[in-house]
Protein backbone atom coordinates (compact mmCIF):
# COMPACT_ATOMS: atom_id res chain seq x y z
CA UNK A 1 0.00 0.00 0.00
CA UNK A 2 1.07 3.27 -0.85
CA UNK A 3 0.06 6.18 1.54
CA UNK A 4 0.16 9.94 -0.78
CA UNK A 5 1.06 12.10 2.61
CA UNK A 6 3.96 13.57 3.75
CA UNK A 7 1.89 14.15 7.20
CA UNK A 8 3.81 12.66 10.41
CA UNK A 9 0.25 11.71 12.12
CA UNK A 10 -1.50 10.23 8.66
CA UNK A 11 2.25 7.85 8.93
CA UNK A 12 1.20 7.18 12.59
CA UNK A 13 -2.08 6.25 12.09
CA UNK A 14 -1.02 3.93 9.33
CA UNK A 15 1.45 2.29 11.59
CA UNK A 16 -0.96 1.75 14.52
CA UNK A 17 -3.01 -0.23 12.14
CA UNK A 18 -0.09 -2.20 11.24
CA UNK A 19 -0.24 -1.54 7.71
CA UNK A 20 2.50 -2.44 5.51
CA UNK A 21 3.04 0.78 3.30
CA UNK A 22 5.36 2.91 1.81
CA UNK A 23 5.12 7.32 2.17
CA UNK A 24 4.95 8.71 -1.23
CA UNK A 25 4.20 12.81 -0.92
CA UNK A 26 2.74 13.95 -3.77
CA UNK A 27 3.02 17.59 -5.24
CA UNK A 28 -0.25 19.46 -6.28
CA UNK A 29 -2.07 22.25 -6.15
CA UNK A 30 -3.16 23.09 -3.12
CA UNK A 31 -5.15 26.37 -4.12
CA UNK A 32 -9.37 26.36 -3.59
CA UNK A 33 -11.69 27.12 -6.71
CA UNK A 34 -14.25 29.24 -6.56
CA UNK A 35 -17.82 28.28 -4.73
CA UNK A 36 -16.16 24.81 -3.28
CA UNK A 37 -17.58 23.36 -0.54
CA UNK A 38 -15.30 22.36 1.72
CA UNK A 39 -16.02 19.00 1.71
CA UNK A 40 -15.94 18.89 -2.13
CA UNK A 41 -12.56 20.63 -2.13
CA UNK A 42 -10.76 17.55 0.18
CA UNK A 43 -12.26 15.23 -2.06
CA UNK A 44 -10.88 17.33 -4.96
CA UNK A 45 -7.46 17.19 -3.29
CA UNK A 46 -7.36 13.79 -2.13
CA UNK A 47 -8.27 12.17 -5.50
CA UNK A 48 -5.69 14.57 -7.28
CA UNK A 49 -3.05 13.27 -4.88
CA UNK A 50 -4.05 9.37 -5.42
CA UNK A 51 -3.97 9.71 -9.59
CA UNK A 52 -0.68 11.80 -8.88
CA UNK A 53 0.56 8.91 -7.24
CA UNK A 54 -0.35 6.01 -9.80
CA UNK A 55 2.74 6.38 -11.73
CA UNK A 56 5.14 5.57 -9.12
CA UNK A 57 2.78 2.86 -7.68
CA UNK A 58 3.31 1.22 -11.12
CA UNK A 59 6.82 1.72 -11.19
CA UNK A 60 7.13 -0.19 -7.32
CA UNK A 61 4.59 -2.65 -8.36
CA UNK A 62 1.99 -1.55 -5.97
CA UNK A 63 -1.32 -1.83 -6.30
CA UNK A 64 -2.89 0.11 -3.94
CA UNK A 65 -3.03 4.02 -3.13
CA UNK A 66 -4.13 6.19 -0.33
CA UNK A 67 -4.35 10.00 -0.13
CA UNK A 68 -5.83 12.05 2.31
CA UNK A 69 -6.64 15.66 2.47
CA UNK A 70 -7.81 17.57 5.63
CA UNK A 71 -9.31 21.08 6.63
CA UNK A 72 -10.78 23.00 9.60
CA UNK A 73 -13.63 24.48 8.55
CA UNK A 74 -17.48 26.00 9.30
CA UNK A 75 -19.68 28.53 8.27
CA UNK A 76 -18.57 30.97 11.32
CA UNK A 77 -14.89 30.58 10.55
CA UNK A 78 -14.86 30.11 7.13
CA UNK A 79 -11.70 27.28 5.42
CA UNK A 80 -8.83 27.17 7.89
CA UNK A 81 -5.61 25.23 6.19
CA UNK A 82 -2.20 24.94 7.74
CA UNK A 83 -1.49 28.42 9.35
CA UNK A 84 1.28 30.67 7.40
CA UNK A 85 2.80 32.21 10.15
CA UNK A 86 2.36 32.35 14.12
CA UNK A 87 0.68 35.21 14.04
CA UNK A 88 -1.75 33.50 11.32
CA UNK A 89 -2.02 30.95 14.22
CA UNK A 90 -2.98 32.93 16.48
CA UNK A 91 -5.97 34.51 14.37
CA UNK A 92 -6.81 30.80 13.46
CA UNK A 93 -6.99 29.46 17.30
CA UNK A 94 -9.15 32.92 18.17
CA UNK A 95 -11.48 31.80 15.54
CA UNK A 96 -11.91 28.83 17.26
CA UNK A 97 -11.99 29.75 20.91
CA UNK A 98 -15.36 29.23 22.36
CA UNK A 99 -17.07 27.70 19.27
CA UNK A 100 -17.62 24.25 17.15
CA UNK A 101 -15.87 23.90 13.96
CA UNK A 102 -15.98 21.11 11.58
CA UNK A 103 -12.90 18.84 10.78
CA UNK A 104 -13.46 17.18 7.13
CA UNK A 105 -10.99 14.44 5.69
CA UNK A 106 -11.20 14.04 2.21
CA UNK A 107 -9.75 10.43 1.04
CA UNK A 108 -9.08 8.87 -1.85
CA UNK A 109 -8.66 4.83 -2.71
CA UNK A 110 -7.19 4.08 -5.79
CA UNK A 111 -6.26 0.07 -6.77
CA UNK A 112 -4.61 -0.22 -9.96
CA UNK A 113 -6.15 -3.84 -11.92
CA UNK A 114 -3.56 -4.38 -14.37
CA UNK A 115 -3.94 -1.52 -16.96
CA UNK A 116 -7.29 0.02 -15.67
CA UNK A 117 -7.43 1.88 -12.20
CA UNK A 118 -10.42 2.02 -9.55
CA UNK A 119 -10.86 4.78 -7.53
CA UNK A 120 -13.35 5.64 -4.79
CA UNK A 121 -13.22 8.93 -2.74
CA UNK A 122 -15.20 9.81 0.47
CA UNK A 123 -15.01 12.69 3.40
CA UNK A 124 -15.85 12.46 6.71
CA UNK A 125 -16.42 15.20 9.14
CA UNK A 126 -16.01 15.52 13.18
CA UNK A 127 -17.78 18.29 14.83
CA UNK A 128 -15.23 19.71 17.69
CA UNK A 129 -15.94 22.45 19.83
CA UNK A 130 -13.00 24.43 21.87
CA UNK A 131 -13.15 25.78 25.74
CA UNK A 132 -13.21 29.39 25.24
CA UNK A 133 -9.27 30.00 26.17
CA UNK A 134 -7.55 33.71 26.97
CA UNK A 135 -5.41 35.69 24.68
CA UNK A 136 -2.62 34.90 26.82
CA UNK A 137 -2.89 30.46 26.54
CA UNK A 138 -3.41 31.09 22.85
CA UNK A 139 -0.17 33.07 22.58
CA UNK A 140 1.52 30.88 25.15
CA UNK A 141 0.20 27.88 23.11
CA UNK A 142 1.66 29.45 19.38
CA UNK A 143 4.66 30.40 21.25
CA UNK A 144 5.36 26.54 21.60
CA UNK A 145 5.35 25.81 17.70
CA UNK A 146 3.33 23.13 17.92
CA UNK A 147 0.11 25.19 15.98
CA UNK A 148 2.60 25.03 12.60
CA UNK A 149 2.24 22.57 10.06
CA UNK A 150 -1.20 22.00 11.55
CA UNK A 151 -4.80 22.18 10.10
CA UNK A 152 -6.16 24.97 12.13
CA UNK A 153 -3.28 25.49 14.37
CA UNK A 154 -3.63 22.77 16.77
CA UNK A 155 -3.21 19.08 17.36
CA UNK A 156 -5.52 17.38 19.21
CA UNK A 157 -3.32 14.60 19.56
CA UNK A 158 -0.82 16.89 21.06
CA UNK A 159 -1.13 19.64 23.95
CA UNK A 160 -3.88 21.48 22.07
CA UNK A 161 -6.32 18.79 23.81
CA UNK A 162 -6.72 21.05 26.40
CA UNK A 163 -7.99 23.47 24.00
CA UNK A 164 -11.01 20.91 23.46
CA UNK A 165 -13.90 20.76 24.89
CA UNK A 166 -15.63 17.33 22.78
CA UNK A 167 -15.32 16.29 19.61
CA UNK A 168 -18.77 14.41 17.83
CA UNK A 169 -17.90 11.94 15.19
CA UNK A 170 -14.05 10.20 14.95
CA UNK A 171 -11.28 11.19 16.82
CA UNK A 172 -8.63 10.06 14.20
CA UNK A 173 -10.30 11.90 11.47
CA UNK A 174 -9.22 15.39 13.53
CA UNK A 175 -5.53 14.21 13.65
CA UNK A 176 -5.80 13.27 9.92
CA UNK A 177 -7.17 10.39 8.52
CA UNK A 178 -10.57 8.60 9.38
CA UNK A 179 -8.94 5.30 10.18
CA UNK A 180 -12.12 3.29 11.47
CA UNK A 181 -13.89 4.12 8.30
CA UNK A 182 -11.16 3.44 5.57
CA UNK A 183 -10.87 0.20 7.14
CA UNK A 184 -14.27 -0.39 5.59
CA UNK A 185 -14.05 1.54 2.30
CA UNK A 186 -10.76 -0.50 1.74
CA UNK A 187 -12.69 -4.02 1.91
CA UNK A 188 -15.50 -2.19 -0.43
CA UNK A 189 -12.39 -1.09 -2.90
CA UNK A 190 -10.58 -4.51 -2.81
CA UNK A 191 -13.67 -6.84 -2.45
CA UNK A 192 -12.81 -10.91 -2.28
CA UNK A 193 -9.06 -10.16 -1.29
CA UNK A 194 -8.52 -9.20 2.18
CA UNK A 195 -10.51 -8.19 5.24
CA UNK A 196 -9.19 -5.05 6.56
CA UNK A 197 -11.16 -4.44 9.93
CA UNK A 198 -10.11 -7.84 10.24
CA UNK A 199 -6.35 -7.43 9.57
CA UNK A 200 -6.15 -5.05 12.14
CA UNK A 201 -7.99 -6.26 15.03
CA UNK A 202 -5.88 -9.27 14.37
CA UNK A 203 -2.48 -7.42 14.81
CA UNK B 1 2.19 16.15 41.34
CA UNK B 2 1.50 12.19 42.38
CA UNK B 3 -1.07 10.36 39.80
CA UNK B 4 -2.47 8.06 42.08
CA UNK B 5 -3.03 5.09 39.30
CA UNK B 6 -0.81 2.58 38.24
CA UNK B 7 -2.25 2.72 34.22
CA UNK B 8 0.11 3.12 31.91
CA UNK B 9 -2.56 4.82 29.34
CA UNK B 10 -2.85 7.59 32.27
CA UNK B 11 0.69 8.21 32.62
CA UNK B 12 1.30 9.06 29.21
CA UNK B 13 -1.39 11.53 29.53
CA UNK B 14 0.27 13.38 31.94
CA UNK B 15 3.55 13.24 29.97
CA UNK B 16 2.16 14.56 27.07
CA UNK B 17 0.43 17.20 29.27
CA UNK B 18 3.91 17.53 30.26
CA UNK B 19 3.19 17.64 33.91
CA UNK B 20 6.22 16.94 36.61
CA UNK B 21 4.45 13.68 38.98
CA UNK B 22 5.64 10.74 40.06
CA UNK B 23 3.33 7.77 40.02
CA UNK B 24 2.21 5.93 43.26
CA UNK B 25 -0.66 3.10 42.63
CA UNK B 26 -3.30 3.11 45.13
CA UNK B 27 -4.32 -0.56 46.62
CA UNK B 28 -8.13 -0.38 47.43
CA UNK B 29 -10.87 -2.46 47.29
CA UNK B 30 -12.89 -1.56 43.66
CA UNK B 31 -15.90 -4.01 44.52
CA UNK B 32 -18.71 -2.16 43.47
CA UNK B 33 -21.28 -0.92 46.02
CA UNK B 34 -25.31 -2.54 45.73
CA UNK B 35 -27.51 0.27 44.21
CA UNK B 36 -24.68 2.42 43.31
CA UNK B 37 -24.24 4.32 39.79
CA UNK B 38 -21.62 3.97 37.56
CA UNK B 39 -20.67 7.67 38.15
CA UNK B 40 -21.18 7.40 41.53
CA UNK B 41 -18.89 4.07 42.19
CA UNK B 42 -16.37 5.75 39.85
CA UNK B 43 -16.64 9.37 41.89
CA UNK B 44 -15.83 6.89 45.26
CA UNK B 45 -13.33 4.86 43.84
CA UNK B 46 -11.03 7.75 42.82
CA UNK B 47 -11.64 9.38 45.91
CA UNK B 48 -10.54 6.79 47.67
CA UNK B 49 -7.38 6.19 45.70
CA UNK B 50 -6.70 9.70 46.25
CA UNK B 51 -7.20 9.72 50.37
CA UNK B 52 -4.93 6.43 50.18
CA UNK B 53 -2.10 8.19 49.01
CA UNK B 54 -2.51 11.24 51.31
CA UNK B 55 0.56 9.53 53.94
CA UNK B 56 2.89 9.08 50.65
CA UNK B 57 2.52 12.39 49.13
CA UNK B 58 3.29 13.94 52.64
CA UNK B 59 6.36 11.70 53.05
CA UNK B 60 7.52 12.90 49.81
CA UNK B 61 6.73 16.41 50.50
CA UNK B 62 4.25 17.01 47.73
CA UNK B 63 1.09 19.17 47.76
CA UNK B 64 -1.02 17.60 45.10
CA UNK B 65 -2.66 14.20 44.26
CA UNK B 66 -4.49 13.16 41.05
CA UNK B 67 -6.53 9.64 41.42
CA UNK B 68 -8.80 8.28 38.29
CA UNK B 69 -10.94 5.27 37.51
CA UNK B 70 -12.70 4.21 34.33
CA UNK B 71 -15.39 2.10 33.92
CA UNK B 72 -17.86 1.06 30.58
CA UNK B 73 -21.13 0.91 31.06
CA UNK B 74 -24.83 1.39 29.55
CA UNK B 75 -28.19 0.32 30.84
CA UNK B 76 -28.17 -2.46 28.00
CA UNK B 77 -24.53 -4.01 28.43
CA UNK B 78 -24.43 -3.36 33.04
CA UNK B 79 -20.87 -2.46 33.65
CA UNK B 80 -17.84 -3.96 32.39
CA UNK B 81 -14.48 -3.43 34.28
CA UNK B 82 -11.47 -4.98 33.09
CA UNK B 83 -11.89 -8.34 31.73
CA UNK B 84 -10.84 -11.49 33.64
CA UNK B 85 -9.77 -13.45 30.45
CA UNK B 86 -10.28 -14.03 26.88
CA UNK B 87 -13.76 -15.46 27.46
CA UNK B 88 -15.00 -12.46 29.30
CA UNK B 89 -13.37 -9.85 27.06
CA UNK B 90 -15.01 -11.78 24.38
CA UNK B 91 -18.66 -11.67 26.22
CA UNK B 92 -17.86 -7.73 26.76
CA UNK B 93 -16.48 -6.90 22.93
CA UNK B 94 -20.22 -9.20 21.51
CA UNK B 95 -21.98 -6.57 24.24
CA UNK B 96 -20.46 -3.37 22.80
CA UNK B 97 -20.69 -4.74 18.87
CA UNK B 98 -23.20 -2.42 17.52
CA UNK B 99 -23.92 -0.13 20.34
CA UNK B 100 -24.08 2.96 22.25
CA UNK B 101 -22.01 2.68 25.72
CA UNK B 102 -20.49 5.19 27.86
CA UNK B 103 -16.93 5.28 29.01
CA UNK B 104 -17.13 7.52 32.76
CA UNK B 105 -14.15 8.15 34.44
CA UNK B 106 -13.70 9.39 37.90
CA UNK B 107 -11.63 11.64 39.00
CA UNK B 108 -10.12 12.90 42.40
CA UNK B 109 -7.82 15.76 43.27
CA UNK B 110 -6.62 16.32 46.88
CA UNK B 111 -4.50 19.63 47.66
CA UNK B 112 -2.80 19.03 50.90
CA UNK B 113 -2.27 22.41 52.82
CA UNK B 114 -0.06 21.96 56.00
CA UNK B 115 -2.50 19.95 58.60
CA UNK B 116 -5.25 19.81 56.16
CA UNK B 117 -6.60 18.39 52.75
CA UNK B 118 -8.83 19.47 50.00
CA UNK B 119 -10.57 17.18 48.01
CA UNK B 120 -12.41 17.95 44.64
CA UNK B 121 -14.07 15.03 42.48
CA UNK B 122 -15.79 14.94 39.78
CA UNK B 123 -17.09 12.25 36.79
CA UNK B 124 -16.66 12.55 33.04
CA UNK B 125 -18.53 10.70 30.48
CA UNK B 126 -18.26 9.92 27.01
CA UNK B 127 -20.71 8.44 24.62
CA UNK B 128 -18.40 5.68 22.34
CA UNK B 129 -20.92 4.00 19.46
CA UNK B 130 -19.55 0.62 18.21
CA UNK B 131 -19.82 -0.30 14.31
CA UNK B 132 -21.11 -4.09 14.33
CA UNK B 133 -17.83 -5.79 14.11
CA UNK B 134 -18.28 -9.93 13.27
CA UNK B 135 -17.43 -12.59 15.48
CA UNK B 136 -14.54 -13.43 13.72
CA UNK B 137 -12.98 -10.08 14.10
CA UNK B 138 -13.96 -9.97 17.62
CA UNK B 139 -12.10 -13.24 18.21
CA UNK B 140 -9.01 -11.69 16.29
CA UNK B 141 -8.81 -9.06 18.40
CA UNK B 142 -9.02 -10.73 21.79
CA UNK B 143 -6.44 -13.17 20.53
CA UNK B 144 -3.96 -10.39 19.71
CA UNK B 145 -3.81 -9.68 23.61
CA UNK B 146 -4.79 -6.13 23.23
CA UNK B 147 -7.98 -6.11 25.50
CA UNK B 148 -6.41 -7.75 28.24
CA UNK B 149 -6.68 -4.86 31.19
CA UNK B 150 -8.31 -2.51 29.47
CA UNK B 151 -12.27 -1.48 30.87
CA UNK B 152 -14.73 -2.75 28.59
CA UNK B 153 -11.92 -4.99 26.78
CA UNK B 154 -10.74 -2.34 23.62
CA UNK B 155 -8.29 -0.06 23.47
CA UNK B 156 -9.58 3.56 21.49
CA UNK B 157 -5.63 4.57 21.12
CA UNK B 158 -4.71 1.09 19.74
CA UNK B 159 -6.29 -1.17 17.12
CA UNK B 160 -8.96 -0.87 18.74
CA UNK B 161 -9.91 2.26 17.27
CA UNK B 162 -11.61 0.18 14.20
CA UNK B 163 -14.19 -0.84 16.47
CA UNK B 164 -15.32 2.65 17.05
CA UNK B 165 -17.69 4.57 14.66
CA UNK B 166 -17.69 7.64 16.67
CA UNK B 167 -17.43 9.25 20.08
CA UNK B 168 -19.10 11.72 21.54
CA UNK B 169 -17.31 14.08 24.26
CA UNK B 170 -14.02 14.00 24.96
CA UNK B 171 -11.55 11.28 23.96
CA UNK B 172 -8.95 11.26 26.70
CA UNK B 173 -11.69 10.16 28.91
CA UNK B 174 -12.75 6.99 26.56
CA UNK B 175 -8.48 7.03 26.65
CA UNK B 176 -8.91 6.81 30.69
CA UNK B 177 -8.56 10.48 31.89
CA UNK B 178 -10.04 13.55 30.88
CA UNK B 179 -7.19 15.72 30.90
CA UNK B 180 -9.31 18.94 29.17
CA UNK B 181 -11.42 18.97 32.13
CA UNK B 182 -8.72 18.24 34.94
CA UNK B 183 -6.80 21.00 34.13
CA UNK B 184 -9.52 23.56 34.58
CA UNK B 185 -10.49 21.31 37.60
CA UNK B 186 -7.42 21.88 38.90
CA UNK B 187 -7.07 25.46 38.62
CA UNK B 188 -10.45 25.78 41.05
CA UNK B 189 -8.78 23.54 43.52
CA UNK B 190 -5.23 25.27 43.57
CA UNK B 191 -6.96 28.67 42.92
CA UNK B 192 -4.11 31.99 42.66
CA UNK B 193 -1.48 29.34 42.35
CA UNK B 194 -1.06 28.18 38.87
CA UNK B 195 -3.02 28.68 36.06
CA UNK B 196 -2.61 24.45 34.68
CA UNK B 197 -4.52 25.52 31.19
CA UNK B 198 -1.58 28.22 30.33
CA UNK B 199 1.35 25.31 31.69
CA UNK B 200 -0.02 22.92 29.52
CA UNK B 201 -0.56 25.05 25.99
CA UNK B 202 2.60 26.53 26.83
CA UNK B 203 4.43 23.74 26.53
Amino acid sequence: MILASQSPRRREIFERAGFTFIVHAADIDESPLEHEAPPQMVERLARTKAHATVPFAREMGDNLIVAADTIVWSPDVGVLGKPSDDADALRMLTLLSGRTHFVTSGVSIIRIDGGSTIEHTFHETTDVTFHLVSDACLRAYVASGEPRDKAGAYAIQGRGAVLVKSIRGDYDNVVGLPLSRLVRELNVVCDDESDYVFDVLRG
